[in-house]
């Protein structure tokens, strides 16, 4: 056997998760005048006249995305359901339908896939979303979640992430970092209980950042909320990858620069004390943990007054001409670049 | 260690697929007067005014729907991409959109992801289908696909599999069986090289059947046809899972019995001939085979001349009352109830 004919082998990792679905979908051909966006936004957005139709698709695998040695599927069933709820929400839309394609292994038991459904269904009826389809299969081994959302939105109201503007305002809803704190500290119960069986997990006290990990929700009130207040964001992503991760694309998408000022990232007081018994910067946690799903948009500063007044939403930064480049401001006055997942390697000094 | 804590344990496999998907699903709250169908056809179809949007997802999984041993991953994405433009066909509806959610082990590489998504390509080239997104993440093992197709048609040109009407014509497009006598092929060829990997495999000759398990197509010429000769299908699916268990569907969805005759079912000599070989039926390959994605569907008896004229379709039986029950007239001339996956063992005679 020689080498000499095998075709070139370049690594998954290579390209990185981003990098790959760019290499993917380079140069895609739209048939479509219905088609207004493609590949590389929260949703996909089809033209119906009036309004559009938003499309989301998200995989969940078990292993990579999930645990279920500490997640119950109740649980897992609902989250899955929420994370693609909140891609439409970042397109200031509604979920309206969903479609649910799950392929288990036989180690599952039509019990288990139905606490699974129960939780699915639960996010249904809490945001109002029709189940209309999907596919169940047998698998090899594992657990897989495929979800597809629909939702709708009047034309006029679409957000994007790439339409940001000069001097708009940064604003996030809620608190970040929980979700991440939550994970970590589901790891470490996981790992007492594999050396002693018998020790009772320790999560009591913690129920907030549990819950951020466990059981998100997707913010269709502060939807509710901007429309009150009579602001349309300018752009908007939810946050699943972290807050350094969402401020790039909206940053990169409108060809802009940003700043962030590490004193205005919302961080709750619970998330910030467990996050000091790991010895973690709670900053580090906002930027890079991911998993909040919370809401990051862009506002007119012209609309400060208005947002200001609104509870549960932040202002924490702005954005610039592309020249400036998009850094956050430490709370010592330094200006540190923001890496998606890079924040952690910024705290060498 | 007891187990009288252990709650209920039922096998998937008790309820099989179309029970399991039944029990899943049943009772489900629909929200939105815009979903007209949710689960229980080929595509969920949701109301945009004038014009409906078509939704259909489809898994296929690695070890279960797919054998990379001798499926060509271009191969593989382009029969994923059609299985499912397919779903959109057989609402009578236009694939417009595609989502495509791939999840991969290490185990492939970048220029593995590019063979399978070259095939999508040219299946969403050829079909005029915009692929507007997706998801792309690792798994612990092996490849999972995941698409959702989207298609569009006028409210009042949607046909359901429920709607076929007693004395209605039952035909079909194309030939039945190939899909499956095609497989059997590359599991006898996969058997001799693992018995001996120097042996070169035996194909030759077998291209139609190859072709058809590997590369079928979506039958949108059929719809065009059938609107040049001003015909309406009352009912439509796809097959999928053989004839057998799509006449099941559109006699039972509809409320109705049907007569199939056995010499009516279009089965091409290259299937017959090599389904001798395997010493197979042809008709039990038709029945219960699948995967040939040939159009099922209903007409008005009064069309009887204009379908008979359209080349490629076939009229193979005709609907009657429930009472009726679903029968196969064999050759022979004897009745034999239609069971989905159950013609096998009605040969014991």
């Amino acid at each position: 056997m020689t080498d000499n004919t095998t075709p070139q082998r370049t690594e998954l990792s290579a390209l990185g998760e981003f990098g790959l679905i760019d290499h993917l979908t380079s140069g895609i051909k739209i048939f479509h005048k219905s088609t207004l966006k493609g590949v590389g936004d929260d949703a996909a957005v089809i033209d119906n006249g009036d309004s559009v139709t938003l499309v989301s698709k998200d995989l969940l695998v078990e292993g990579v995305h999930f645990d279920l040695t500490y997640t119950p599927l109740r649980h897992l069933g609902y989250k899955a359901a929420v994370v693609n709820i909140s891609d439409i929400v970042a397109m200031n839309g509604t979920a309206t339908q969903m479609l649910v394609g799950i392929s288990v292994s036989n180690r599952f038991s039509v019990e288990a896939l139905d606490e699974l459904y129960a939780g699915i269904r639960l996010a249904c009826e809490k945001y109002k979303v029709d189940l209309v389809g999907g596919d169940t299969t047998s698998s090899v081994s594992g657990l897989f979640l495929s979800i597809t959302v629909i939702g709708k939105v009047k034309k006029e109201d679409v957000v994007y992430r790439s339409t940001a503007r000069e001097n708009d305002l940064i604003c996030v809803s809620g608190d970040l970092g929980g979700a991440y704190i939550g994970l970590l500290l589901l790891e470490r119960e996981k790992q007492v209980y594999k050396a002693n069986p018998q020790m009772q997990p320790e999560l009591e006290g913690n129920d907030y950042v549990l819950e951020r990990q466990l059981k998100p929700e997707a913010r269709v009130d502060v939807l509710v909320k901007l429309r009150e207040a009579g602001v349309k964001p300018t752009a908007m992503i939810d946050i699943s990858d972290g807050l350094a991760s969402e401020v790039l694309h909206l940053a990169k998408d409108s060809g802009l620069g940003c700043r962030i000022f590490e004193d205005k990232i919302p961080v709750d007081v619970v998330t910030a004390d467990i996050a000091a018994e790991f010895q973690i910067d709670p900053t580090t946690a906002a930027m890079n943990g991911g998993e909040d799903y919370e809401l990051l948009f862009t506002v007119d500063v012209n609309d400060f007054e208005k947002v200001k007044s609104i509870k549960d939403i932040h202002i924490i930064g702005h954005m610039l001409e592309k020249a400036e480049g998009e850094y956050l401001i430490s709370n010592g006055g330094s200006m540190y670049p923001i890496e998606a997942q890079g924040f952690n390697h910024m705290r060498e000094d």
